[in-house]
């Protein structure tokens, strides 16, 4: 993602009340922030939050923490939920790489979306489906654990099958061509939109492990 | 595929010195069949034979068995072998489904190129990949086991992947673009050929599970 500035960014960031400026207070207790037992689910590299937020509108017995570590993608995010009162989402800006120190077995489901595809063989731990990360995931699910990735680049969707299986993940659904497909309550990110009106194809895959 | 009948094709399967005649006669003991201790690599549906004709002409020493149901079909790769004497490759005339009755522990790789997509649900236990073939497998592998396919049909392939990895299998190499990639070494089947032609992609998966 091509960064600009954004001024005032961390000012609007710090203001809003979507943002949990504690994480750390949290850890393993994160439905105490949401008031409930309903399950959590985490986009990690939510961008400008279009699909967490309409996620979060449409399940809202479902609460959603999107996580970003960007201040000038976060505030777009920020910017959107500005008139909005969605009890059922929270974001959060860090790294993903601290992920393992944010939760601690409370995670339900993992969402990545178009994230960065990282080509370079040196770069492989930094890609969110390699191993170095499925570890890190390990900790945060609560029960059974289920990541379900969207993506436009053929060799990190390659990647990831082989990465997911390889690390004992069974697929739930597989598409190599997501909007040729039936798809039911697809919720489209910012980045996916624009692919499918450039007629590129999405690729999503979903899998679990049950405990 | 279409079938025509093909005139005098029974005979000149028959007098094919490369048809083996009596496959029961040689279970557990193909090696015989090649007179040496060389790998054995099967096709299971080779149609017209181009992919394991030039595959044997390539790896002298591997040995290769195209296996085809249809008399219309094989009399296409026994006419293609008329003029050649090739030490490493034999042909039986027989259903996939019989397979684990013909071999017994002694195949090291099985090749399903553009196989029958059987796309209705009601028909799922006829496809090449689906787990009743996948235990049919299991014994006619001598040590490790290792399938490589290859197809054009997007559904197909989705399928092949979960199936491949819900029976354990894991995974060694996958391409979603099998001509956009580097490929060494790759052999096309008469229908690879056609469908490149068309622009149409070609998706590869090869899997293996270690005893």
């Amino acid at each position: 993602m091509r960064l600009k500035k954004v001024k005032g960014a961390e000012d609007k960031i710090n203001k809003s009340l979507y943002i949990v400026k504690d994480p750390d207070y949290y850890r393993g207790n994160f439905k105490s922030l949401f008031k409930n037992d309903n399950p959590i689910e985490v986009e990690i590299g939510m961008g400008k939050g279009t699909f967490i937020i309409n996620k979060a509108l449409k399940n809202t017995n479902i609460n959603y923490i999107g996580i970003e570590k960007f201040d000038s993608v976060i505030v777009r995010a920020v910017e959107k939920l500005e008139n909005l009162e969605i009890k059922n989402l929270k974001l959060i800006k860090m790294d993903a790489i601290e992920i393992d120190n944010i939760f601690d077995k409370e995670i339900d489901v993992v969402y990545l979306n178009f994230s960065d595809p990282w080509p370079k063989t040196r770069h492989e731990k930094r890609r969110l489906s390699s191993i170095n990360f499925l570890k890190k995931y390990d900790s945060i699910f609560k029960n059974s654990k289920k990541i379900i990735m969207k993506t436009d680049n053929r060799k990190l969707f390659e990647y990831s099958i082989k990465s997911f299986t390889d690390y004992n993940y069974k697929i739930d659904e597989i598409s190599l061509d997501l909007y040729d497909d039936d798809i039911k309550e697809n919720i489209p990110t910012e980045y996916e939109t624009k692919f499918v009106s450039k007629g590129q194809k999405i690729y999503m895959i979903s899998v679990y492990k049950n405990i």
